[in-house]
């Protein structure tokens, strides 16, 4: 056994001694490192169970400095192919085999490329994420853990963070809520599902907007409740469109979503009486109008209604991360009840790791320097994409947005007449492009044809590159 | 402006430093401290922004250790009361006008003792939590994040923990698995959500036990599937009770809930017979059987059947904490298709934040450590509950059980004769005793008479004087 042992051992060691860094490369030495051992190990899952050289010893050996061999055993001690024992000392992880694919084959780890490329719309930038502040607040929260952080979890979520939310809506939506009213989710899916399932009922009718968030419709059909498509024009949905009985609609009045239309005042009166006289309840989605760059954004549907008749859902995927998954719900003073007793039967999907973390983020202002941050930098890559789209004037309708992280480009004429947006989506994903049809949004007939451009998560370089390649696909479309 | 806070920061200040503290109290002096402040916080909400003393200074005043003040500071900060900010300093919290209750109204912040009372079934210690472990893990998977953290989560959960799981289950429940098969999920709910509506469809029949776990029925009938109760024997559930046109079973084959049982080899192979004759599928539910006491447990129903017709669901919110809210399935290789498109949809309700963490945790042995600590503990609990329980002899059949977290006692007939287990239960509410009664589990007609004690979850010293409790309101349901 201890033969075994050695052998793997001195394996390692020679493989690793063996390396060569390329000092002149634009990739980081740690990463280079980092990208040689994680070979090394798929390609030999027997290694599993050895143990790393010291750092210092790898640092001499390879003529770099420690701080690049940490840095890169780090990096995959995250990723889970070395593990850290007790006592000291870094090991090839023990469950490798499994990781290992097989010969040939690429691992199937994350990668960014395979699944994020531009113009993904709705995704923030996940390299500007706070990390080491981030990880500062859950170490602080957990280290020494308040009492009901491990007692039975308040279905309805951790309360300080239930008051940061409550305060961050006054200060940025002009809703003004109890932190009793605000409800944490596992994300904006389960925040429906909540609203489905403990506040409507089976049998019963939603209308949503029209094109819209395809999601709902899958989501309502499963919950056993119609989809009722109401279509969505320049000022947003119009109440006088939502035939009898409807329990609910579900709307993006701050910002529609895929268009970026915002529902005119004149139209959020009209449907907050539709709901008043009708007793149906209003549902607002607001994804992502914290990122608003030009003028006053008009007050949450919510804020304007007191949360008489409407529910206002919101999520940190957008403004942090996705891989949060905490959402919110803020709910009129009577559903509070409903949603306990829905939520004590099942137990909240919300983790209460992230939030301790989140609310002394928020409490902090740490989350609101972010949002700023984030906001001009969106707003510097909206720019960017705008003047990188104008050798498209003729094919593409390209508007600046006052706010939001995607484009909606309507098909000009030029483009109109010869292809619909699904063709320059299929084109697209086939260069490596995600184009997003504005057509397949929607089920009505006759769908206006567009395409959304996500601009948030990319960089000024990826974005003028990746509008090059659009740009030279759409002239091959005219050639054709 | 500056008058304002002058004022406020003096007035703090004034109040902090006339406190006295009482060194012959029980009370630890940082908890007195913390008392004490958050009483100031919560009496004068317009201290909001007030910078706290340092705590050097603060110490020196009070006459206590500089760690004393410190630990009651973070106390408050981990509680939401005061906020870091950076650049130093410790300030009441800005939110503070929502966290102070009416006056005359007790602040409706977590309390254990509400929620969390001797005998409540199936929660584990919370002061045993490995906070500090937990913390310098969480620390270190965000501080340096993987890319895939950051990036689209993998609706399935973070690999390197689907990893760990299985590995675990190979360990500790003889099932072997790939990394692939295991879909990380927010909690139990969640996993049995995503099996509900991913995988059987609406209108079907799914048998469940009875007695069982009550919140089960609810969640399929608001699935639009019928529950059918199959009464459950000294052996387990039998599935020749099972009707024709049963789309699935739900069992809890390695320890029945409520009652204990493990379900027979036989019974097991008839189960499983039953289902690939039938193409029915088997989930099982393992909740708390790594706490085993004594022999060697059976392998997982899952294990045996090679998870061919079989869905294994487990949790850590009973082997670690609810507020994790992670869950795990692990699916036939057939039904990952399914699960994926239907996450990939709904996006997973699980965070990713503690998900790093628990893998690295799990890798380290660190949570095997913990799982055989709390063994140890809860076997000790369970000896001394056993014990504490013997003046009730004639009234409950107390027989210790190899594994679990709770103690089921039928009514013996001294007691049977005189009482249900409804009035038990009331009469132990009315104490402050949480003593479930085994009949409202049921929904068959004569349902079995018995308590559910748990034990887990208090230390021998609580455990001693509920016993004593109990015991005293049996004797006067005697003398009534």
């Amino acid at each position: 056994m201890a033969n075994i042992e050695q052998k793997l051992q001195s394996n390692l060691d020679a493989k690793l001694f063996a390396l060569t860094l390329d000092r002149r490369a634009p990739k980081p030495l740690h990463l280079q490192l980092a990208d040689a051992l994680r070979d090394i190990i798929l390609s030999g899952g027997a290694l599993s169970g050895a143990r790393l050289p010291a750092s210092r010893g790898l640092a001499g050996e390879l003529s770099v400095s420690r701080m690049t061999v940490t840095t890169a055993y780090d990096q995959l001690l995250g990723e889970g192919y070395l593990s850290a024992r007790r006592g000291g000392g870094t090991f090839v992880a023990d469950h490798l085999p499994h990781l290992a694919p097989p010969r040939g084959v690429k691992p199937r780890l994350p990668q960014r490329s395979a699944d994020w490329r531009p113009f993904q719309p709705g995704l923030p930038d996940w390299a500007l994420f706070p990390h080491r502040i981030w990880a500062r607040h859950l170490e602080r929260s957990w280290r020494a853990p308040a009492p009901g952080l491990l007692a039975q979890p308040d279905p309805l979520g951790w309360f300080p963070l239930r008051a940061a939310i409550s305060e961050h809506l006054s200060a940025w939506r002009g809703l003004e809520c109890d932190p009793e009213q605000v409800v944490i989710t596992g994300g904006a899916w389960d925040a429906f599902d909540i609203v489905f399932r403990a506040i409507l009922a089976p049998g019963q009718n939603v209308a949503v907007e029209d094109p819209g968030w395809s999601p709902l419709r899958h989501m309502l059909t499963r919950s056993d409740i119609t989809p009722v498509p109401i279509r969505v024009g320049t000022d947003g949905l119009d109440a006088h469109d939502i035939a009898r009985d409807i329990a609910a609609a579900v709307v993006t009045p701050s910002r529609h979503f895929p268009t970026g239309v915002s529902m005119s005042l004149a139209r959020r009166v009209t449907l907050l009486d539709w709901a008043r006289s009708t007793r149906a309840l209003i549902v607002e989605d607001d994804y992502d109008s914290e990122f608003r760059y030009q003028g006053q954004p008009l007050p949450s549907l919510s804020g304007l209604d007191g949360l008489r008749n409407t529910l206002y859902l919101g999520s940190f995927s957008k403004l942090l991360s996705p891989a949060l998954r905490i959402g919110y719900l803020v709910v009129p003073t009577a559903q509070i009840d409903p949603v306990r007793s829905y939520l004590s039967l099942t137990g909240s999907r919300a983790s209460l790791v992230p939030q301790p973390a989140l609310a002394t983020f928020m409490d902090s202002g740490e989350f609101a320097t972010h949002l700023r941050r984030m906001r001009r930098t969106y707003a510097k890559r909206q720019a960017c994409l705008v003047s990188a789209l104008a050798p498209l004037a003729d094919d593409l309708v390209v508007t600046p947005d006052p706010s939001g992280m995607h484009l909606c480009c309507p098909l000009a004429p030029a483009l109109a007449d010869i292809a619909t947006d699904k063709d320059v989506s299929e084109l697209g994903a086939a260069h490596g492009l995600t184009v997003r049809a504005l057509s397949s949004h929607a089920v009505l007939p006759d769908p206006p044809q567009g395409v959304l451009l996500g601009y948030a998560a990319f960089d000024e370089d990826a974005l003028r590159e990746s509008a090059e390649v659009l740009t030279g696909l759409i002239r091959q479309v005219h050639v054709r």
